[in-house]
């Protein structure tokens, strides 16, 4: 028998049995038709009402990361649908669920490496492109030596640069976001070739991740927005594959070129 | 060995060395900074681009239902998180995933009662609120005589009526997308208590479900396009776990109310 | 401030400073090194110690549904740990997402079928094997009236019959299970291709269906038990991605053969 | 339009019309009936038939890992299959999301940590329990001084001692598979109070990692085992609660002790 006397703190939302109130506000009159969806995805998660050019910069990050096409995730969201077509959830969720290190992992990385390079500013940042490329320097050859590598740089596909990445910039000076984050990724793109001694121009996923740390996302919060993104794009690939399927297709592929490989070739990792 | 020769086609996102299209359109040209979130959704799983008016009631749906407190998957997914926070992808889809038939299904059961009754006339559609009156009684006539319940009647909490309905029926026709589902929706609001003979209100969420399919998603999709509203909602409520946790105050109240039932008094079922 | 007053029963585990109970049992002196883990499995759902037959029974039909290969769902496995290799948990989530009503439903339908036909005989079982062909004839004519397929028939691959089925229903006679769901399974198996006018053979996932509901478990955890096969299936899946992956390939071929479908085709589904 | 002449090799399921291969033998003949669930599983990781010890303790592992009660992750799978009882995979699914780095880590932790001490000896292992306590204490040192804690030491419930400890060092022993990881557990355990100035005792799941990194488990699959074990515990878990609902009841507690926080007293992390 517990006798625990127990409050559980919200700042979400809240109903009676006449009001719904979310973020403090009523939500019927205050937010329905009042606000866009992303803008109010951006309330509930830094409970900070946004500038109209912040908003517009949270949506166009949004935008950005909504779709790329047959990525691993949308085929897995696929295929998961094309065995358990009545429960859509699952189809989301498993798409959702290859949102990790590897393909939507980059945001959240760059951000994070960001924010580290700030943190070892004394005193006042940068005012200047030189002074942010040399910090840039800086943080390039620190994170080198450290054996890592610099997260937002290369894209296997788009070598010559990634089409995003000029738009976000140009956008978020558009919009009077451009903050210390941004402009340090922006000194990461230009002093990088000569650092590394390799052309690896910035990507979209990078910039988006600099772009939400300059609007105040929390850093464990990033691959929950670019997660929120992909929702968007993965709603898309299912209504498509409803329209026009491809799993099936994918599947018979698959299962067409299967062959067996015998035990004997490969042998399980053994005890010492 | 395969030799398979297939071309997967897909009006969604496909990249070239130099460019990202989606939906036809230069992305980062015509869609970032130019649509919002919403509007991206919306145009991903329809192929269409909305009318403003169309933008607005999408965005509004989104809102209206986006997070509505300590709901079962809201606590799902800030447990996961307690138990997996390395994962943030998993608490997500742990929250998604509890998007079924029970709680978050009335907007999809709402919009596809309402499809049904409208399918059902032959001619022309009714033309003021007698005729709408009588195609609802029919319909919740149909739906009683079947032993089916109509979805979209009725609220555990707000039982004097939900104030998303009114506020939602304003601004679709505020917006001028004030269709025939939710225009039959509103009919059921009026002659389910004197056909019914109990009192119950229309809820939020069959109001979406009605407001949706007038917006031309596809029955299929309703429950993707509440998930995705719910998306943002989880966001929420794990950026909050993260400032302010609950998750381990209420694992602690289970365990410490936990109780050893004695196998002999549930005994499993039996074959026959 | 609540002021609840709960206690949470349980049969399973429950622990205290000293001891870890399980089933009412001591766990580690009276289960580990003396239940097998498919016999604990199967307590663990019934509340039930099975004989011994029982016990090899419900082993043997992990056993046969564990794994099938580059199914939809083990593919989408792969594809997810591709994406996020750092939650391993995630890539095991997704494979198990797929197993809904097409690919994994079989048992869980067959299960369903025959227990209600059995509840259709009033007085005695039949005895022979005629009163079960007059019993599966009955059965499957009213299923066919209500325009409904007979689950347990058919397969895409094995169409001159699933070996699995035979060894089934001689394992069930050598360990004393064969109980009245299996009779029946049987006698559908006989009559059929009278009844239905063309050749569909028992498959195993029925057989399975009709062995675990012939063993006690609950209609509503058939499908459970089947997802716990598929889990070692997946993780052999998985394993074997680690050592030698495809999903990467797999996901080339689809990205290769990616190609632009405009618009104006495919027309999203409009309102009325 | 793709031109992928490809195959696919695996050593796991692989069906032709007639026959069903798992393994490289003959799914129907010799495995149904012939192995337990427990003994595929390992197979179907490591590509390795099991000496009938083995067997016996990669059984004893699972069963020592199935279930814990009520746990944030059998909630989240409790909850889930509230919200969404239409798709039992959906709860499952969500239960396992949990089965992360702080709940379910340990085990894949520990076999990590005695992998890596085993590594850095050169020579032979050690041959007697002085030998061993050394390097469990140099091994120890070493995780401290790099700032780490020794994973499979304490546990918040079983302060005195862990009870299946004790059980599966004496069934690792009886079954011939103590090897040289559960010799260093051993070892970590009479050394770890003397080296760390307090008493911490071995837990059951840093046990269980280091007999399953004895039996040769890859160290990347020790999660996997772990949430196979898991998975059979939330059967159990969603069973109880088919037949004993508490899922209602805690989502109850939580939505009446819910209450309103303001904003102002929480202002979201801000941009530098």
């Amino acid at each position: 028998m517990s006798d625990i006397q127990t409050s559980y703190l919200t700042s979400l939302g809240i109903s009676t049995v006449e009001t719904i109130t979310l973020l403090g506000q009523d939500l019927s009159e205050d937010l329905i038709g009042h606000v866009s969806f992303g803008e109010l995805a951006y309330r509930l998660i830094t409970l900070r009402e946004p500038t109209p050019g912040e908003a517009a910069m949270f949506n166009a990050v949004l935008v950005a990361l909504a779709d790329h096409g047959f990525t691993p995730t949308a085929i897995a969201a696929r295929l998961t649908w094309l065995s358990a077509p009545d429960a859509f959830q699952g189809a989301l969720a498993a798409g959702l669920l290859g949102g990790g290190s590897r393909f939507l992992g980059v945001s959240e990385d760059a951000g994070r490496f960001l924010n580290e390079a700030l943190s070892t500013v004394e005193g006042d940042l940068p005012s200047d492109d030189a002074g942010w490329d040399a910090l840039a320097t800086q943080a390039i050859e620190a994170r080198r030596a450290a054996g890592g590598f610099v997260p937002g740089l290369g894209h296997h596909l788009h070598k010559k640069g990634d089409p995003r990445v000029p738009r976000l910039l140009e956008l978020a000076r558009e919009k009077n976001t451009f903050g210390p984050r941004l402009a340090l990724f922006a000194a990461v793109g230009r002093v990088a070739p000569g650092v590394l001694g390799k052309n690896l121009p910035l990507n979209g996923a990078g910039a988006c991740g600099a772009v939400l740390a300059d609007l105040g996302i929390p850093q464990q919060m990033l691959r929950g927005v670019v997660l929120l993104a992909r929702c968007a794009g993965l709603l898309g690939q299912l209504a498509e594959e409803m329209r026009t399927p491809i799993a099936s297709e994918i599947f018979n592929h698959v299962e067409e070129a299967a062959q067996f490989r015998p035990l004997g070739g490969t042998p399980a990792e053994q005890p010492k």
